[in-house]
C-alpha cells in the first residue's frame, strides 16, 4: 500500500488507527488458549470484529517467534488473513550488516508480503537502507519511543544541542523519502511531536502508547497531525483485552469502533476529511 | 553457560572462536541446496567440522527467518545439535518495549535454549532489562559495530566529549555485571578497544568483522584482550564459505583450525594459557 493509497484509505474509513497484533497466550480467554491454533483463532476474531475500524495491523514478532515455528505459521496465517485492504507493518525492530538486513528485508516483504517493517537505527545507513531498496515497502524507523528507557540514549544531547532522536530524524530523512519512510514516535511525550514535525513535516508517524501507556490522542494530533494526517495511531493491549471473556472479539471491535469515531471527530474538527 | 565455565572452555581448547551460522542458501554447494532439510544439513556438517575449533556458536536469525517456519525448525535443529559444549549465542538484534523484550527473551531463551542474545540498545533499559533478568543467561550489547553505518550514530559526540557507543557502554554496563553482559566491539576499529577497555575492563567482548569484513585478529588482541582472554572473535563468511565445492565442511573446519591456532599462539605469547 503506497502513500497516496494510504492517504484515500484514512480518508475514506475517516481514522487513522492501526491494531497492534501481539497475542499473547496468557491473556487469551480458555476457551482460546485451548484450541488447535490459538494464536490464529485469536487474531482472526480480533481482525473480523475491527477490520471496518481501522486502516493497519501491526503484528509484533516477538509474540510469535516465542511459540517457534507454529508461531510463524501462525503469523503467516495472519497475514494472509488482513489481506490487501489493511497497511500490514511488521513491528520486528530488526536492524544488522547490510546482508543481514537483507536477508530480513526478504523475511517481511518476500516471505510474509508485510508493507512494512520497524528498524532500529542504532547501527546506520548500511543496516537501513537494504529494508528502503525495496519498491512500494515501508520502513519504519525508531526515533522516539514510548517506555520510559527511552530517556537513557534517545534524550541524550550532542553536537549543536541536538538530541539523538532528533539526529536520528535529521540524518535518516535523507536516506529515503515520504514515500518510503516513516518514523515511530510514542505518544507517552506529546511536546516533542511540535520538534519533531520541525524535522520531518511530511512523513507518517507510528505513534504508539495511547491506551495502555498513557499517551493522549487528542494531544497527539495537535502536536503531530500534518495535512494528509500523517498519523497512524497504534493500540494493541486496548484492544485485544478490552474483555478476558467469551466476549473479546466484540469488546475488541467495540473499543476499535470508539477509537476510530473519536479520530473521526477530531478529522472533522480539523477539516482534514 | 556461566562466565567461569566460558573461561575454562577457552583455556583447555585454547581459542576463543565463535563460529558464526549464516547459512545463506545461495552460496551452498548445489548438492546441499537442493536436500530436502539444506539449512539444518549445511550446519551440521559445518558444526562437525568445526567442533573442535572453537568455543562458540552464533547462529544469526535473519538467515533461519528468511524461510518462514521451516528456518525457524532448522534454527531449532541446529541449536540442539550443538549441544551443551559451546556457548550458544542467537544473533538476533532483538529490544523492544518491556512486555515484548520479555517474550524475545523467552523465545531464545527458554524455546530455543540459547545461552546468549544480542541486543541493541536503542530503547534503553526497560527494553534489555527482561533479558537481563534470565539467571544463567547472557545479554550481549551493541556498543560498536563492524559496518560502515556504525559512524552515523555510534560516533555522534555527546556531553563531555562522550560517543554514543562509550555512552551506551558506560550506561549499560550499570544494569548488569561481567557475569551476564558483553558487548559487541567491531573488529574493525582495532584503536577503539583502548577506550572500550577503559570503560569496561573485565566483560567479555563478542568481535565480529574479523575475515571477510577486513579486521585483524592480531590488533583485536593487542588492544581488548585482559588477563581472562575476554573476547570471543566471530568468523562467518570466512569459515562457511572457504570453500564452495562439495569439500565445504572440510574446507571450513581447515579455516577454523588455522584461525584457533592462530589464537593459540597469541595467547601463549601473551602469556594467557
Amino acid at each position: 500500500m503506497n502513500r497516496s493509497t494510504l492517504i484515500r484509505v484514512i480518508r475514506e474509513r475517516k481514522n487513522f488507527l492501526c491494531v497492534g497484533l501481539d497475542p499473547d497466550i496468557d491473556r487469551m480467554p480458555v476457551h482460546v488458549k485451548t484450541g488447535e491454533n490459538p494464536i490464529f483463532e485469536f487474531n482472526k476474531a480480533i481482525i473480523d470484529a475491527t477490520r471496518d475500524h481501522c486502516v493497519a495491523y501491526k503484528p509484533n514478532t516477538a509474540f510469535y517467534e516465542c511459540h517457534g515455528s507454529q508461531g510463524w505459521d501462525a503469523l503467516e496465517q495472519t497475514v494472509k488473513y488482513i489481506g490487501k485492504d489493511h497497511l500490514i507493518i511488521a513491528d520486528a525492530k530488526r536492524g544488522d550488516i547490510g546482508n543481514t538486513s537483507r536477508k530480513y528485508a526478504q523475511t517481511f516483504f518476500e516471505t510474509l508480503d508485510c508493507d512494512a517493517i520497524t528498524v532500529a537505527p542504532y547501527m546506520g545507513s548500511d543496516s537501513v537502507q537494504p529494508f528502503i531498496e525495496f519498491p512500494d515497502k515501508w520502513v519504519i524507523i525508531l526515533a522516539l519511543t514510548s517506555n520510559l528507557g527511552a530517556s537513557d540514549f534517545q534524550f541524550t544531547e550532542g553536537l549543536e544541542g541536538m538530541m539523538l532522536y532528533e539526529r536520528v530524524l535529521k540524518t535518516t530523512s535523507q536516506w529515503g523519502s515520504p514515500d518510503n519512510l516513516m518514523y515511530v514516535v510514542g505518544a507517552t511525550r506529546p511536546e516533542m511531536f511540535l520538534r519533531t514535525r520541525e524535522i520531518v513535516p511530511d512523513h507518517f508517524l507510528l505513534v504508539p502508547g495511547v491506551g495502555a501507556q498513557g499517551g493522549k490522542l487528542e494531544e497527539v494530533c495537535q502536536y503531530g497531525m500534518n495535512s494528509d494526517v500523517g498519523l497512524l495511531i497504534n493500540a494493541s493491549r486496548s484492544i485485544l483485552y478490552a474483555s478476558d471473556g467469551t466476549d473479546y472479539a466484540k469488546a475488541a471491535g467495540a473499543e476499535a469502533r470508539r477509537m476510530s469515531l473519536e479520530m473521526k471527530s477530531i478529522l472533522q474538527k480539523k477539516n482534514v476529511l
